[in-house]
Order: C-alpha cells, then structure tokens, then sequence
C-alpha cells in the first residue's frame, strides 16, 4: 500500500506560503499568522513579488529564489494566477500543497475548466494536494495551523475532516470553550485529488487521533470510502454528520463544494455498514465525537445517575431510556450505603438526588466512586457539580451583606476543587459525563475540560452523547466482515440480457427476469408462458390450481390496476374467463404467464439501484401494498457479506416479521440473504442492468419466493 | 370564574419569610436574598425565633407579631416543623403561601400523611399554596424573585411552569448568557394545592407572557389542564417537555415530586388535542420559547439563509428541509439583486453564501433586507454576523505584529454594530434568527440578545426552533373546536352490561360487545349466535357465504392461534367441519358466532383505555397484523370532537391508506369518526367498561365496519 499523501502535507519541515502579505485584514495573512504565532517550528518562506518581509519573515519574490524544496507549498491568491505559480512550485520540486483559492468548479463551468488543467499540473509534477476551496489543516502535535484562528494550547485527541473550511475554522474558539481539542483537521475543500476517503485512512492511521468526526456534503468513491472506513471502525471511533440528502441541502452542497450529493436514505445505510454513527447536528458531532475520544469503552448499557436535584436526573434517565440505555434500579445494599451519605428525603435509588447540596465531596467523589466501585453500571452521568461559578452568583447577590468578605475568602468555604475526581473514569475504565448550567467560568466545568472529561451544558445531551458511545459498542463487537466470492458470469444469463438488447428492450419481461433470478440461484414461482388459452389450460394443469395469469411483455413494467393480472384463478372455467380478460386488455400479441400461486401473509421487498460513485446497492424492506406507506427499507452497497445482511434484517422496523409471529414460523433468513447476495452479485456481474426490483418476495411456510419482478436494462426506460 | 389563585400569589404587596436568617450558605437566607436584592418594592418581613433582623430587616417571632397581614407567607423550614406555622398565618387571614419545605409525600408514606394534613390547615383557613418541595416562583415585572439566582436585569416575555426548581433557578445565569429572560416563572413541587394547570391557566392569561414554556413529570388532573390548554394555545403557544413516560424517567419523577406519570404515548397525544408543542430536550424548550416568546408569527414554510459560508448554510438548509420547511431558490430577479451585492465565486440562490466577508452591512442588512422585501420568504436565518468576538481572536493572534494598535483602534476597522439590523423582524412581520458560533463576548450576539432577537450555538438549531414556530403556525390555524353533545345514556347498553356484571364476567362476549357498540350507532359484521350446527347452517343461509365461525364466549378475549376462528367458510359443507373443529376446542357449552365475511384489505383499529386523571383515552390506528408491528397508534382524551378525530387520521403514519389508495376507494372518514366518537362516548356513558377494542375495524369498500370487538368490564381480568 503507497503512503498516504497526508503524511507528508500533515508533517512538513518547510512551509512556502503564496499570498500571505503584511496587511492583517486579508485572509492569506491571518492564515500565515498562524503558522508562526501557533509554534510551527519548521521553516516557514513567504512568497511575496515586492515585500522585503512578510510578517517579519524574509520574503522571496518566487519559488526558484527559495534556499531549499519546501515539503508543502500553501496558496492563498486569486484563482486567476494560480496555475504557473503551482508549475513553478512543481519544478522545483515541492509534492505537497494546499490550495486555499477559490472559484473553481463551485462557481460553474469556466471554474471547471480550471480545475481540470490544476489536475494537469498536479500530475505532471506529481503533486498531492488539499482544496482547492478549503481553508487549510491543523496538526496540533507539531503546532502547525494554517486556518484563521487560534489552535488550542494542547493537542487534543479528536481528529476532523471536513468539507466546509467553516466547521474547521471558524469554531475553534468555540470549541475551547466547550473544552474540545483537535489532534488533526484537515478542511477539504473541492477533493480535486486529496479526498475524504484519503483524509480517514490517514486518521484511522494516526496515534494521536482517538476518534474522527467527519463533516459530508457528497462522496466521490462511496466503494472506497466504506472500505477505508470499514476497516478503521473496528478500532477506532467514526462519527459523521451528512448534509445534502434533501433537496434545499443537496442545492446548498452543491454550490459550496461542487460535491454530488447524494440522497439521505444511501448514506444511511453506507454508514451502517462501515460501522460510522450517523448525527444531525453540528454540535453533536463534536461533543459526541469529544466523548468517544477521550472516554474510557463504554462496554454495557447500565448508567449511574448521580445529582443534586431531581428534574436533571430525570431528564437524563428519560433520555437515557429513549436511547436504549438504561437507568437500573441500584441493589438494596448500594442503596443502603448511599443512603448512609445523604439526607432522609434524598434519594439513593439511580438517579441518586442527593437534593441540593454543597457538599462535592460526596456529590463528586464519594458517591461516584461507591457507584462505578458496586458492579451495577457501565456509565455515570452527573449533573450538579460546582463552585465558583454557582458561589460567584450568591457573592455578587449577597455582597453588599457581607461586609468586606472577598469573594475568594467566600470561595473558601466550599474547600478547593478535588482532584480525585477526574481519575474516576481512567481508575475504573467507564465512561464519565458531566451535566451543568455552569460554563468554563466554574472552576469545576473548567477542571472537567481540562482533564478531558466531557461536559454537556443540557442534561439530555449528556445521555445522547452516550448513546453514540453505546452505538459504538455495538458497532466495536459486531461479527467480523467476510467478503463473499463473487460468483463466475453465467453464460446463460448473458445470454437473455443480451437477446433483450438486441430487440431494444428496456427491460426483460418479467419471465426473463426470472430465468436470469433463476440461474443465480434465487427462488421464483414456478410458471410457464402461455401464448394460446389451450397452453395456458394445460400449464395450469400441470402448475395444480389456483393459478395466477399474467401479462407478459418486457413493455410491461407496472401491471397492477390495468386488468392485467388475475390472482387466484381456482379452476379452468375461471382460468378460460381471465385469459380472455387479459388478453384483451394486454392485445393479441402478448403472451401470458401461468403461474403457481403463492400462500403467504408475509411480503417482503429486494431490489437494486445505482447510484454514481457508489456502485449497485441492494435495498431490502417490507413489500406488498404497504411498501409506500412505510417506506421500511434499508440499503447497502454491493457486494453483501452475510455481516451485511444479517444487518440489513436487522434494520427494518418491521424485522419482527421475519421472526415466529402470530403463529407463522421463523423466516429462513439464510435464504433471504442468498437472494439480497444474488441481486447484488447480479449487479456487479452485469451492469447492462440499470434496476432490479423484486417485490413482493412471498414468505410460504418459512421459505422466500420472488413472486413478481422487474429488471431494468441500462439506458433510462421511459415508463 | 374564580380568579386564578396565582393571581395575588404572584403579586403580593407584602411578604413574610419563614426560615431565612442571616447565615449566607442557607437556602432560606440566600432565598430572601433574592427577595430584598432584586428590587422587589412590597413589604418584607423576616420572621425568626431569636434574631432581631434578618438581613438587614427587623425580625418578628411569630406571625401574630406583624405589623400587617402579610398578602403570602414563604416557608423554608424543617418539615417537622412547618405545619403549626402555616395555620399561625392562616390565623392572622394569610391567604397564599409558597412552601419551599421538602420532605413530604416525595419521601413515602409517612410524608404522604404530613402532606395531608397540610391539606387540611389550607382548606380550613383557605389558603391557596404552591409546593410543598419546590424552590418559589418569579415575577419578573414586579421583580419578585423567590429563587436562590438572580433574575436578569429586565424582564422578557416567557414565562414558565416547571415541575422541577431546577428548571427555574439553576439555570438562571445560564439563560441570561443565552439572552432568555423570564416574565414569569414558577416552581410547581407538590402541587398539593396550586398545579400546573393552575399555572397555565395565570400564563395564559398574563399579557406580559408570550410564550409558555412547561416541565411536566406527571399531570394530575388531565381533562382540566387539556381544557385549560386547549383555550390558550390557539393564541398563545405553549411548549412542554414531559419526562416520565420511560421506566426510568418514571421512577425518578416518582421520587423527585411524586408526580403520577403517565406513559409517553398518552402525552404525546394529549399534546397534540390541546395544540401543545413538544419538545425533548430542556435546551430546546428554553430557546425555541424564547423564539416563539420574541419573533413575529411564521406565516409560511418558506425560509431565506443568509451566511458568509457554505458549511452553515448547508447544515441549516438540510434541517429545515427535515422539519417540513422549505428553502426556495430565490427568482432570477432576486437573485440578481443579491449577485450584484457579492463576489462573482459567492452564490445569490438561497443560501445566500457571501463566502467569507466582514461587511457587515451586506451580509446583516442589506442582503437581509432585499430577501424580506421580496415577498419570497417567511423567515430569516443568518449565520456569520459577528465583530468583536471574531477581532478579539484575530487582534490576539496578531497584537505583536501590530506595534502599538489597541483592541478598540482595530475594532474600528470593521465600522460599528449596526443598529437597523435588530427592527427588521418588526418591520417585515416575520421571524429572524441567528446561528452563531460567538459567544455574548461578541458585540453583534451581545446586541442581538438585548434587542430580543434568538441566538442559537450551531446552525441545525436555529432552524429546529423554526419548525416549533412552524408547528406552532398550524396549532394557531386549525379548525375550531367544538364539543360533541355527548348522547343519552342507552338503556339497552345498560342493560347488556348488567346482564354481564350479574353472571361476574369480566368482558362482555363478542357478540354482545357488539350489540353494545351497535345501539350507540357503530357498524358492526351482521352475525348470528348458533348453539347447534342446525342453528348455523341456516344462520350461514341467511347471512351468505362465505362466513366466519367464532367460538363466542366472556371467557375467551384472544381467539387466534386456538383454532376457535374459521375464515372464509364457502360452503355448507365447510360449514359443519368448521363447526365441529370449534366446537371441539372451545368446548360443547360455548355457541359459536356465524358472521358474515367482511372483504377488504385495509384494516385498523380503534380502543379504549383509562389512565388516573385521564378518564377515557381513544386510540386509533392501523390494525390487523401489522398492529404490533407498527404500532401506529395515537390517542385522544374523550370525548372527541370532529377536529380531534380529523387530527388522528392526519396522525398515523399510515394515513395515505385511508385514502384513494392502489384502486381502493377514499374512507368515508365522517363514519370512521362516528366510531371514534361513539367509543369516547360509551365509556364516559358506562363507567363499567374498563377497556375497549376493536381489531380489526375493516374497510368494506369505503364503508368502516367492526369485525371483532373485545369489552372489558372494570375490574381487571386475570386474562
């Protein structure tokens, strides 16, 4: 395996910056600032065509003026002089940039071209580089900052990569105030040729980094992209927050980055099976992200809730619960000895009120401890922890009353901030969350964020940052992923796509469908075609009644409500009506299917789609009549591991179905997955097909049958 | 109708406090702090056993001692001592009182006596109180503050009805840092005497007050607080979180007020019929109240986002379009306007992205401005208004390099905050919001929160808090509502659930549940009660075949899986098999029901159940066999209106069925809500009647018909 491009641009010993002057309100300057004043201790060159100096450094009017290759070059000018001072860049040397310059692809066809002639240069000098449209990296274990605003005093462990500079850049103070600390970022910009695949693996791959967040608006490789990802998540946290599924979002996207965006529904599944956790907001993907980084595995379901008032605690055990965690009842023994702790009218059950009390000793560190020491939980959340903040209040209220008391001789009476407290997590190898009111002005929030153990300003959030903990030790214990072989192309199937091409056709018709389901081993109905009605008396007899009678012409592709179908035909007089029905409604050329009828209350759905970057992926869901009302589908992309399957039944909300129900057997999901495994094996050994859709899949007795199917040939159908 | 009892309770023109002395780490002294600190202009009278003055205020020992009948007495004392005090005030004619004192029903039994005792010193000197076990109560425009926080400077328009202190004192100085201001606010406790629909009720009713927001663990009374609700929220929004309905938020609203709670499902659906807003988290209750409590009314879906970066705009866009608003990509005519005011790589179509850019005026003013004009929009978001905060990181980064510039000199580069920005939502009747990620150490989100303008830390949630204000858009638009006449009590009903108490049955048998629901006007399978196969076959004759055979009998409320149901019995013939085989396993005593088949495919359901202080609740949805695999389900209190009934169709998920769906006909759902009705109606008319269910209700044709139907008769069935 080559090296990944960003160990070089994230760990350069030289640094040459074009468009970087001496005038502190323009971006390349702000953006240079921070080279030096963050403690980069490389070699830094300004590339300037009059200044002497740059920010005090020595500037040089070009890059053949430069003493040395720099490792990266960093490019902050218009789009219009861009390209030679890149080829000047290449010609001496230099294989890494960032391209921080905009108005490319982003802003229409005339940017496009441009960007393609960047690739030119890049190739030609074997040049990997970052944007362009980005706002440039952050490696906080050298101290290298090429964004606009500060970095953090120390590294943290949480690495971000990002298609909007903004989420980079623009938050880093908002960040320190929540006690949030990168060890890498990286904002992507374009991904004309370093992208988000290559900016996870990299991730996956450094030490410092505990656990990644991921910013989306589109991905180029999706196969890639869940491969990188899909070996990384067994290790090490990955978090990702997917903008641009829906139509406002995907236009949004669309303008910002160029990126395709595509829908909702594909990337949650994609993310399922490369084991990412899905958020919804800014915010959680980096406070959760903050908790998987620096928190001990959580490694059960069972949350200790300690607190000093009862509203937060239940607002945590409510939220908990509606996250499939839980708020267990504590023993009559670690009741017994809280109790001991704490007033009569408090409670010691989980949540623990201790009811307001000012005492952080026990709130902080005696009762936790007594807690994470008893066995009964994998989790503590505590809200109510406290001091200066809370006692800043009472002095400014109480002042004037207290004479010449100063606030820190006030502060005293509270004794000093106990250290202890934040070894609990690393003493006893759970997790610990913090809920307050109290920003960093508390010096306890302040202690918390220092000690890397997470805070939450709302008591909800606390417990659904532990859920994506709890998701995460789902995703850490699930069965190994064992790619299936694909099986060999089966020259009879090539064989029907390829007649139905030469007829033009836009699909095959749904007996052909099921020949080539068939040869791939997917169980259909038995049925024969029938071009007379004495044919289709005889093809009855030998199905055995009741019948179903189909039209059948690949120029069908949606039969029902147009006379047809006849579903249960019970004897030849009934058969002899239907054929003539259908015959009339479907014209006199258009043979009809015999076809046995299934018996089943249990209708499901598989199917294939494409989507440009991703490959064929396979939807599996509920079918039948219900298949738009509750739209119960999940997607992966092909090809399917049984890992994958297993999930994907797993996934819908009607996944009890496929259980003992109301007196119905088991499903024999093996059979099931064979067939999801057979329409994406299909796919991929045939991409003369643009859709597949089988639906409904009957479940008779325990046993899948296609019932119904429809193959799409590549080249849009118009129907 | 008697004034609201929190009328002078919250505007009392003097205050005795009972439990306040002058140590500074007690809660009655930090409580009376509030009162004397706050600038609260009544009378304060401190009442202590031994000191002399409390706080700088002379103290009296007992109440007879005051100089004045106090308008409310305040208790933080020990509960062993609370209840002779209380009656010494109401001996001197004190009226109201909020008792602060915990330890009561919330602790167990014993508490639960004390507590009724305090009950009965209110009745006999007719004192109305709220709490015990809470922490006061707020009024911001007389600048009464009861609490152990300070109060913000001026008053804001929200006021708040919380079931926990913690909600309204501990967050105090949190919400002040987030611009949120109270009117109004109190702590509920108990709710021995004042509860919280008393509170809704004064909320509703105060003109300062906007917006309510309430903290629900549990409700008492709910036809009442549901009728209060249901005449203010057509005017005034009302938000509510309710924690409780999980097994662990139970317990800890169990042990922190002694709430009942009741399950999530309920509330949700009581919610909905008062026409409250729900939310989940207490972050968003404060700020997406504030949103309601400050903006002008939404009037449509359609949102305009203005940022200075893609990221943002994307995130706000892609929550909107998931919370039912949309971002419409603005006219070429506006989009011109816009393009003419941006750089050429910036894009005009909505979002608006000036990618990044200091002027502030464009992007907080003037851009802003054009889109309201437009008549294109129903909303503002904007991301990226900021000045100070942004410099100060800047001018830190760089103060070296700037010789001797000061902060202030440097901030003047950027011109001043612009004050017309903060009277657009005025101006142009519609909301405006603002995603930041600067703190109130920036100048703009300092003044945005001082001119009432929403502030929100990461972009999804200003846009979450426009669809509360969308929600609460289709609440104030709904169509009246207007009571049913509930019917006459049916002496035939009376006597079908007579009979049935008299023979002690626990549930009526299938066949008189249904003449039950047939004489209130429920349509119901014509069925005939055969105790021989003679009796059946003619009934199977009169009724037509096919038929259904069911074992009929008290004793049996779940038939399936037994073999006591034949289906689809075609013939005479079948007929006696059928017959045989039930009778076989029902046993010779129980006849057996011939019942016509009713034939259809969309099946649902309707019920009943009571929950304490509910009453009869009404839940309809989708039935069959998808019942318990969908749970698509929703509720109402009885008795239904039309709107309420319309409300629940509009509800399920499933709603599509009900339409011209796959060929099957539009419901007739004016008969559908006849049945609703009339199972509201039943069980307010025959307190008897424990539960009801009817599954499946099947859709023949168009027409809904009862095919099965289960009565429960009070007193819980072992079954």
């Amino acid at each position: 395996m080559s090296e990944n491009p960003l160990e070089l641009l994230m760990n350069p010993r030289s640094i040459a910056v074009v468009g970087a002057s001496n005038n502190l309100m323009k971006m390349g300057t702000i953006q240079a600032l921070s080279i030096i004043q963050d403690g980069y201790r490389g070699k830094f060159y300004p590339i300037h065509p009059s200044e002497k100096t740059v920010l005090g450094h020595k500037a040089y009017t070009k890059a053949s003026d430069l003493p040395e290759v720099p490792d990266l070059a960093v490019f902050i000018v218009p789009s219009s002089v861009l390209l030679p001072l890149l080829e000047s860049f290449g010609k001496i040397g230099t294989k890494r940039a960032v391209i921080i310059t905009g108005g490319f692809r982003e802003t229409g066809a005339a940017g496009g071209l441009m960007e393609n002639k960047l690739t030119e240069i890049a190739e030609k000098y074997a040049i990997r580089f970052v944007g362009p449209n980005c706002i440039g990296i952050i490696n906080s274990q050298i101290r290298l900052n090429l964004t606009i605003a500060a970095i953090a005093k120390n590294p943290g462990p949480l690495g971000l990569a990002s298609q909007s500079g903004t989420f980079v850049t623009q938050t880093l103070t908002y960040l320190k105030k929540r006690g949030i600390r990168f060890s890498k970022a990286i904002s992507l910009g374009n991904e004309v040729n370093i992208d988000i695949a290559d900016a996870l693996e990299f991730l996956g791959a450094d030490r410092k980094t505990k656990a990644i967040i991921l910013y989306i608006e589109g991905i180029r490789d999706g196969q890639r992209f869940v491969e990188v990802a899909r070996k990384i998540t067994p290790y090490k946290p990955v978090l990702a927050q997917y903008v641009g599924g829906t139509a406002a979002g995907a236009r949004a996207g669309l303008s910002h980055t160029g990126a395709m965006a595509g829908p909702d529904f594909l990337f949650n599944g994609i993310f399922k099976q490369a084991g990412i956790i899905r958020l919804h907001g800014i915010e959680d993907l980096y406070t959760h992200g903050w908790a998987l980084a620096t928190q001990p595995p959580l490694r059960g379901s069972r949350v200790g809730v300690i607190t000093n008032s009862g509203g937060p605690g239940a607002v945590i055990s409510n939220s908990c619960d509606a996250n499939e965690l839980n708020v267990p009842r504590f023993s009559e023994k670690l009741q017994k000895e809280i109790r001991n702790l704490i007033q009569t009218h408090a409670t010691g059950a989980n949540p623990v009120d201790m009811t307001f009390d000012l005492d952080m000793r026990k709130l902080a560190l005696t009762i936790p401890e007594i807690v994470m020491k008893s066995g009964e939980v994998d989790a503590l959340i505590m809200h109510g922890v406290m001091r200066s903040g809370f006692l800043r209040e009472v002095y400014d209220h109480a002042h004037e009353m207290l004479g010449d008391v100063s606030f820190d001789d006030f502060l005293k009476g509270l004794g000093p901030v106990i250290k202890e407290i934040f070894a609990l997590p690393r003493k006893y190898k759970m997790p610990m969350l913090i809920s307050t009111f109290m920003d960093q002005g508390d010096d306890y929030t302040a202690a918390f964020m220092n000690n890397d153990i997470p805070v939450f300003f709302s008591p909800e959030k606390a417990a659904e940052a532990l859920a994506s903990m709890y998701q995460y030790k789902r995703i850490r214990e699930r069965r190994h992923h064992k790619e299936a072989a694909l099986p060999p192309v089966n020259f009879k199937a090539v064989g029907i796509i390829q007649d139905a091409l030469k007829k033009r056709q836009k699909a095959l018709d749904e007996h052909a469908a099921k020949k080539l389901l068939a040869v791939y081993g997917v169980p259909v109905t038995e049925e024969i075609l029938a071009k007379t009605e004495k044919e289709a008396v005889a093809a009855a007899g030998k199905i055995g009644y009741p019948v179903a009678l189909k039209a059948c012409s690949p120029k069908i592709m949606h039969k029902s409500g147009k006379g047809l179908i006849a579903l249960n035909v019970e004897d030849e007089g009934n058969l002899k009506i239907a054929f003539r029905n259908i015959r009339q409604a479907a014209g006199p050329q258009i043979p009809i299917l015999v076809q046995e009828m299934l018996k089943g209350n249990r209708e499901f759905l598989a199917g294939m789609t494409r989507f440009a970057g991703f490959g064929p992926c396979v939807v599996f869901g509920l079918g039948g009549i219900f298949t738009e009302i509750y739209r119960d589908t999940t997607i992966r992309l092909a090809p399917l591991s049984v890992r994958d399957t297993e999930e994907m039944f797993a996934d819908i909300r009607s996944r009890n179905l496929l259980h003992d129900f109301r007196g119905m057997p088991q499903v024999k999901t093996d059979k099931l997955t064979k067939i999801l495994q057979a329409v994406g094996n299909i796919s991929l050994l045939h991409p003369e097909i643009a859709e597949i859709d089988l639906n409904p899949i009957i479940i008779q007795g325990a046993n899948p049958v296609v019932a119904d199917a429809l193959v799409v040939l590549a080249g849009k159908p118009e129907n």
